[in-house]
């Protein structure tokens, strides 16, 4: 328990920035945090929860006289909302950012902000299916991994403050350079959604086998991917079109493999199935011994839950 | 609790087989259950866990007297072993399996069978990433679907009972025709599982992303993905042999589709990419509905484990 910055303004009140709220409080990370975000509906919930110390109705009164200003706000508005903040920034202050994409909000947020503003960008590898206010709480970050992406030159304590912020909430903390950042997602996060929401919205379409079927019949795979394709659609439309280089890389290499596998059903290659589904096995190891799923049969759905 | 078969037959003593026995003891649900699995490995493994009243070394042995025999091979197996049990069945009899396919198995077993044995195909829509006679629980098909694919004609008690011991194993039963059996799984099942093996298999292959990246960095999404791929490689290749059409014919509208949303992010259609995410979204709320997962957020990991 101790404090890191004297005060801090979300910017946006959805999951992350629900749960980051809920975080610090549980570490006393923070002396205020303050929050805002565009929709009256959202302030009055948020108000209604206890969300925040002070829920302000304009961006500047948050931002004014924040230590850390953190952007909560899907990558496509990044932007603006900088430009926005810009002027009520209190010198010296830290901004950063919690966006899925590292390369576009950089290019987005960076021009905006004046001399003697640190921006140290940052990605929190968590989240959930559901989203806005009350989709947060206190244990979201805890184990995962955040990635802070600080452009060479930044403030030395800037980052260490901001590293020191999420190791509080819980989080293991990692640096990467954006690109690297950028591609290491588009494998691990963003073709992986873009292929669960199109599984769903094949299944979805298919005339000859019903939303009711697909539904009561979903336990044999396919409810895995409904839970995926099931995140913000808002969020997820401005990841695609903000990392669209490495996606679209990462889609080519999966639609050539996907190709050879089709190509083994076609012509009966049952070894070509067998080596590769044995392969893929040793990855699952490894994520349950780097802690970051539990072993538990079906995520422990099986025993724990009906 | 009240007994169904006087004696039941596993043959293959897997994660299904396994399941059911524990299943059919918590439901008291027959006198005895037999075993047999085809290596001295697996059959001194359930004689140390007390998987079977009686684990027998041949197969001959176990389906011997036996009113119900349950064929938990592979896919590809179910043929040879068919022609294996046929003249050790009990006139009056009742063959079942639990194939994820039910055409190919179908066509490969009911030609072996006598007259006066009764055969009704049936698939339970459980399972884990699990396998092996250690991993079966007794709450594996609790609320979870089975269906029966009896052919026009079979012996009507037969099906009858073979329901009532699904539903004294917790599942709900439907009864379906094999072709559409087939189609439907291939939509909620083996091409969701194909497209996972994949996606991981990429993620592997991908020499600029270290496989301890992928490992250390999955919490966000490709998790999921590695829990369906970590799943048995010979009952999915054969999966896969043996349910060819209607899989090729579901990743060939997966692919049209997939390539409609890669064509979008290539344009910057974010219009068409954010109706498809919320289209996606209903399905899923119609699945928690429909009490075949539960709404907790991140299966429950995100509270409850770390």
């Amino acid at each position: 328990m101790s404090v890191v910055y004297q005060r801090v303004a979300l910017i946006g009140l959805g999951l992350i920035a629900s749960s980051m709220f809920w975080a610090i409080k549980r570490g006393g990370l923070a002396e205020e945090v303050t929050g805002f975000a565009r929709t009256p509906e959202t302030r009055a919930t948020a108000r209604e929860i206890g969300l925040c110390d002070r829920v302000c109705d304009t961006v500047a009164g948050a931002v004014e006289g924040a230590d850390l200003v953190v952007l909560c706000v899907p990558v496509g508005a990044m932007g603006s909302v900088a430009a926005e903040i810009a002027p009520h920034l209190k010198p010296g202050a830290t901004v950063t950012d919690v966006g899925s994409v590292k390369r576009a909000v950089i290019d987005a947020v960076a021009p905006h902000l004046p001399d003697g503003v640190h921006f140290v960008p940052a990605h929190p590898l968590a989240g959930t299916e559901h989203s806005g206010p009350r989709s947060g709480f206190a244990e979201l970050f805890d184990n995962r991994w955040c990635l802070l992406v600080p452009a060479e030159g930044t403030d030395i304590e800037a980052v260490a403050n901001l590293r020191k912020l999420w190791e509080g909430m819980g989080a293991n903390v990692d640096e990467m350079d954006p690109e690297h950042h950028d591609l290491v997602l588009a494998v691990t996060s963003h073709t992986p959604h873009l292929i669960a929401y199109t599984m769903v919205g094949v299944a979805d379409d298919l005339g000859r086998v019903t939303d009711s079927e697909v539904i009561k019949y979903s336990a044999a795979g396919f409810r895995d991917f409904t839970r995926i394709a099931a995140s913000d659609p808002t969020m997820w439309r401005d990841v695609f079109l903000s990392n669209k280089e490495a996606t679209l890389e990462i889609l080519g290499r999966f639609t050539e493999e996907l190709f050879a596998l089709q190509r083994a059903i076609r012509t009966g290659d049952g070894d070509h199935l067998h080596d590769y589904f044995s392969r893929t096995r040793a990855i699952r190891r490894g994520i349950i011994e780097a802690g970051q799923d539990v072993d538990a049969p079906n995520f422990g759905r099986g025993k724990a839950q009906v």
